[in-house]
């Protein structure tokens, strides 16, 4: 059967791989369904092109090796070194005993894999913005410093708030103008993976980065809800492209345990779309949707997270290796020049 | 640090607010995600471009404060008045012991939101249709007059119909040509959150307004679902834009209760997209799924409701204030012009 | 209120249907929400437009029927017949203890619907490829020739893997290069409803076609899922269009049960997009997430399934007939062509 491979006509094969995206069937595929992020293929195509243009005469295996050769090289690269790095746990000051978070917004550049800068308006120039850690019954002020060209407002999401301090403008509190300062203070409600995001012209201001994790550690934990790890992991598309803790593969951060090591993932979606979560390897239990406990802990091995929503899991780490970690919509993650986007690995050592 | 806002360069900064959407960052975005409707930046341009573009000199602040100013308009606006309210709760006559309901379906406009009517297909002239309410082991009669220009069919979706009921044109049915009439007779099966829709041309009939409400109360109800207030919102989107009962904010309508008050809200999806549904201020209890009780009650904030999905929850209305609730997909939310769409209010007096 | 029919106005009335798709509600209805398959309203256009043009002075009742006879053509065709049946269940070789199984990939061309033969990577010629069915515990061996122009890899989703027969190209194997063959041989570790896959340029090739159900049977079944009939589903979308198990509407499989038997559907999906599976007539029991039990069995009639996931449900046949089985993205199941893509039938005889 292989033995005739080498004569049989290939009539819709893979061509020179960049010598025209409109006619080649991987960007035709990504223009049928619409969901190739816009850009995404011309970034990659000219890098890719080079070898390919040089040698319009390639054979079946050679085109094979080239492609291969490009998949392998984001793979090696990974976790590719950027500048900047988000979900970076804030410390408080303590001011007769309350913790007090200071956010500063701001615009900037920041890099989402090595060499891509995109223009984003960040807390504490991180996206996504610092993580915020605090305890049920904690009384924390977090102060909103607005250096940004619009005004903007914080909205803790999920956190069960007194009605002023919502972060809605025109609702619950006037905008905050540019150059300008508010300050939310409040006695921590209820547990949970929860966020903050501005909630002011906020598809845009959410989308450039005004977004960070708020951790709610309850009183009193569930023996379901410890872990040796706990990770948050903020899911997110738009302008910054396909990211995960507003990097995309190959610089996106690996999971890394030892085995036998159970871990806590805390998925939140900020982005549009959602973003069906597969791990490789091992299954997920879920424990609790949006911070509240499930009363039925259940296991799957990929799960549908959509926006707004968070969802903690737990992992028993007990298959060694490391494993691809991804979203399963396959064109958030690869394209035919590699792996992209919404990858990462969880390295069980 | 704010001391030298004045100086930094804002090279991405949002220019004159709509001098060129093209050039805008927020539409940028928009475009790039694909999420926002066709239309929607040019309806609300134009209203908005005037004092930006007789001020190509405004400050930061200045623009800052022409965005606010729209965004507060939109708020205070809310809930504006205009003509036609769907989802209204029609009365059965009373025949024999049969409760018989008239449907007819027919064309015309149907205000939005202030200023923005649409074509409209509807029955009895609202959008969405009559909420029909009805009991388990009810008999009933449902006579659809079709008044369109295309032939119909009504599908009760979640009621598990005898077959010859189950208005799917050429398996069950035949069509119901314009001019003429159908009726429906059956005895109401199950109890639970359902609907009625066209099944016939549905892509287009059902985007066009043919759907309603179909409520079955249960002959005993459990004290999980027992409430104070009983809300029915059905989702959409399509050409009539995203809405919340037929309406787009500042048009939809507030959810109005009292403190202490038990809210069951019932969401219906009609739409060809998820729509992620955030309350704020207060979580939901997550009691039945297409009509059917959920095993073990569950809590979220964030409730993902995918296509022809039915989901009952309950609020206990603690957390006094207005409350925004809205889709969490920002861009069925929010523009740069302010909230839009999926956006209503839970008011806890 | 009938009488006044004829004298209404009907501004925006469906016009001759194909006229002009641009001029056609129906059709801006498509474009304004984006979500038709690009090019399918130009395939059904050119039959559809023949009739109408001839007849410019079709009265609506005129133009009502044709549109119907449309639908009902499309109705009666079912189920149609095309080349080619996918997952086809793969009886293994026996070796040494060892169930053998071999997966040739190929490219050749696919017939999704009568008469549209589209561009196909498949595994044994079929479209889902074949499907495997093992047994907790048991021995197996698969050999993958890959007769492609481009290299793969083949990933058993779902199945909690030696890191080194994962299946994931530079991170657990070198690609299979075209021509050339790779074993993968594991003891089958979980039960469940899973799949394997291509895990190279993924994006392409599984929407290409190179995908099938991988079900692994308990040692011991548990009661909830012991069934009379067991029937997989394989969703996908993408350049093949809205399939189920590799066919669109009319030359969909239905689903055939006697009345009283208990059938289980195992719902895997492949593509990029949700699709909420609604069964009419009855509502199904979900007792399965990604092949792991739900600790909580639960009940829905419309299932919304996220790519990479898999639910088994189990439905009660007690309602005799005919019943509607489709996507109720509803511009993935009709058009004012009449139903395409993913629709089928449950019939209860």
């Amino acid at each position: 059967m292989k033995g005739t491979l080498a004569t049989i006509a290939i009539p819709g094969a893979v061509g020179a791989l960049a010598a025209c995206a409109d006619e080649n069937p991987a960007l035709a595929i990504a223009k049928a369904t619409g969901s190739t992020p816009a850009g995404h293929a011309s970034e990659h195509a000219p890098a890719a092109a080079a070898p390919a243009a040089a040698a319009p005469a390639l054979s079946r295996r050679e085109k094979a090796d080239a492609m291969d050769a490009m998949h392998e090289k984001g793979v090696k690269a990974f976790p590719a070194k950027t500048e900047g790095k988000g979900n970076q746990l804030l410390k408080p000051r303590l001011v007769g005993g309350v913790k007090v978070y200071e956010l500063t917004a701001r615009e900037m550049q920041w890099e989402v894999e090595p060499g891509k800068k995109v223009l984003a308006w960040a807390f504490n120039d991180q996206v996504p913005g610092p993580q915020i850690r605090v305890r049920e019954g904690d009384r924390i002020r977090v102060i909103v410093n607005n250096e940004l060209p619009e005004s903007t407002a914080v909205h803790f999401h999920g956190v069960e708030m007194p009605n002023d301090q919502d972060g809605v403008p025109f609702i619950t509190q006037p905008p905050i103008k540019p150059g300008t300062s508010f300050t939310y203070e409040f006695t921590v409600p209820n547990a949970g993976s929860h966020m903050y995001h501005s909630h002011h012209n906020a598809a845009t201001q959410t989308m450039l980065g005004m977004l960070g994790a708020f951790i709610v550690e309850p009183k009193v934990p569930t023996a379901a809800e410890k872990a040796d790890v706990d990770y948050v992991m903020i899911l997110n598309d738009g302008p910054h492209g396909y990211t995960l803790n507003g990097k995309s593969f190959p610089a996106t951060e690996p999971v890394v345990v030892k085995k036998g090591q159970k871990l806590r993932l805390r998925y939140m979606n900020e982005g549009m779309m959602i973003h069906p979560m597969h791990l490789h390897g091992m299954h997920m239990t879920v424990i609790a949707k949006d911070g509240w406990d499930q009363p039925a802990p259940w296991k799957c091995d990929t799960l549908n997270i959509a926006p707004g929503e968070r969802w903690d899991v737990i992992v028993n780490c007990n298959n060694p290796g490391t494993w691809a970690f991804h979203c399963h919509i396959l064109t958030h993650a690869e394209s035919q020049h590699g792996m992209f986007g919404m990858v990462t690995a969880l390295v069980v050592k």
